[in-house]
């Protein structure tokens, strides 16, 4: 049997593919790092994807994605979002949604900030090619002379789906993320971390961070934790797109019957088809995952039952597989076999 | 030649040990949990460390150490300290410096908290097994009804260095941290993320958050961050400890010969005597360092010199050992090999 590696750069077309923190199209705006982890051409043009970096008082002016939804999931640092007229300061573990049309903008205020952009459908991630240069280091400068220019913004513009509000942006006083409740329709909304709508499985909390209702049914954005435990089913699907973002701890994962460790920053595409399951192996590990579209909603909330606390149990609670297995055949499921029945290389 | 291998629990002497993460004396109080990483068996007497965590809402009342400082490091979530009445909201990077005889408490207002505290040189990890019972699991509980008593108190007064407030711990209005002034004296404050005394040598940034001056001598506290990197030349001490905790990315390390990888949340004592050396392995790896005494603050400065930026550079930067060489009469530092020089096993 040939078994194809997993590609581990951005592909240009759309495929599984494996990106190591860092990886990636990487551009320099300001003192801002983007690296490119998804774009449409290798996600077959249904979502983006870019981790920011940079320094304080780097910042991004008011803008707007006419067509474009954007969810913000910070990892490192202070970085303020003023979004619809509303100025929150996101901390690590905070996420952000952003609809269309709606005027948003962010400012960094940790000396060292990081979060990742989802964007979804629109491919926003054009924008970076358009503000910045080609940037051959991982991480951030500690200073640059780069600027980026009216002339800049206008390519943006003509490449991306983005439109620059005219005047200046202001950065009123913020508060710190409090919220914890996930609208029941599409709007603006932010999550302090640990919220969004809590479910158990197993030893597990799922987080749903972004639902078919907040989004219209294009995409969910789901943060589990869980322990070192056990290895989930082996699956496919043959609607949906996955990513697995680890943020904390380290997993393992099999994509296509090949074993990867998955650390902090490591991002996997996992496109409808490919056949995936995973393990965490930390005491506590976390991962956020997008899936586009969101129909796969359903599997967490038939799997899981509501769970009232943040931190998962000592003991496992219920996994719902009676649930699931009734309604099987209105999932995207297709179970391939049990844990550990991975080929052997 | 016979090569004993590291210890990996916390040991009844002082020795070199690597703890992973959740490895150490567990103690339940309240819905914390306290994990022992150093106390005075382990260290000889010199200094302790725990890590705490715990959930939303919990607290430590107001108390003194009389004659004990206190370094505390956050590393999770959001945790409120009152220190000698000022209110301040720890987030993860900052660092609390809290003098002998100061009053203090803390509460935890992320849904996920966590924090390491030194303290020097009393053993204060005596007060967990007075207030808490001992505790199997590496996480803290999603809830508990485990309390504390008066009584509880009053066991933890008689056996480590610490006095309970009298009446009820007010918690008042905080302010994010946002000092950067290293103070030249003996006395409380608090230090932003980022912040510290900060000295480049070669590749990596070296922030001293505590100083001799700060200390009067008796340790010092070292973050430092670099990107993937060199092995740094093998040595050993004679008269100082060394402890490394790694808090981002990943390294290696080298202890008496022993190869071991460092991840977060890990943390490698390293007594007088003892040869060790390590390299940084990820993009962005970054390490908090306890040295106890404070004698080697001077190495730091000789080999780095003051750096005004808070990223590291993209091309490494100078390191001064012509002026290393010049003092190594005075540094407590017996180089025993360069890079690479380990005995293959």
């Amino acid at each position: 049997m040939t078994t194809t590696k997993l590609i581990t750069h951005l592909p240009q077309e759309k495929m599984p593919y494996l990106l190591r923190r860092g990886d990636g199209e990487r551009y320099l705006f300001g003192n801002q790092v983007a690296t490119i982890i998804a774009n449409a051409e290798s996600t077959g043009d249904i979502f983006s994807a870019a981790v920011i970096g940079g320094p304080k008082g780097e910042s991004f002016p008011m803008h707007t994605h006419p067509n474009t939804y954007e969810s913000i999931y910070v990892m490192e640092g202070r970085v303020q979002f003023v979004i619809d007229g509303q100025s929150h300061l996101l901390l690590p573990g905070d996420y952000a949604h952003i609809t269309p049309g709606t005027e948003h903008a962010y400012q960094l205020l940790g000396h060292r900030n990081s979060f990742i952009s989802y964007s979804i459908s629109g491919d926003i991630t054009k924008v970076y090619p358009a503000l910045g240069q080609s940037y051959e280091h991982i991480e951030y400068p500690p200073f640059t002379d780069h600027a980026y220019s009216e002339e800049h913004r206008r390519q943006a513009e003509q490449q991306a789906d983005i439109v620059f509000s005219t005047g200046s942006t202001e950065f009123p006083a913020y508060e710190l993320v409090s919220n914890h409740i996930v609208p029941d329709e599409v709007s603006n909304y932010v999550l302090e971390s640990g919220e969004g709508i809590r479910l158990l499985t197993g030893d597990q909390v799922h987080r749903l961070l972004a639902t078919q209702k907040t989004t219209d049914g294009a995409y969910i954005v789901v943060a589990s934790d869980g322990p070192k435990g056990d290895e989930i089913v082996s699956h496919y699907h043959n609607h949906h797109t996955e990513t697995f973002f680890c943020t904390q701890g380290r997993m393992t994962m099999w994509a296509n019957d090949e074993e990867i460790q998955l650390f902090p920053g490591d991002f996997l595409h996992v496109p409808a088809g490919t056949v995936h399951s995973y393990r965490l192996d930390d005491h506590f590990t976390k991962v956020v995952g997008l899936l586009v579209s969101g129909l796969f909603e359903p599997f967490f909330r038939l799997l899981g039952d509501e769970y009232e606390h943040y931190m998962f149990p000592n003991n496992p609670g219920p996994a719902r597989i009676d649930r699931l297995m009734e309604n099987i055949d209105t999932l995207d499921l297709n179970v391939v076999g049990p844990p550990n029945s991975h080929q052997k290389k």
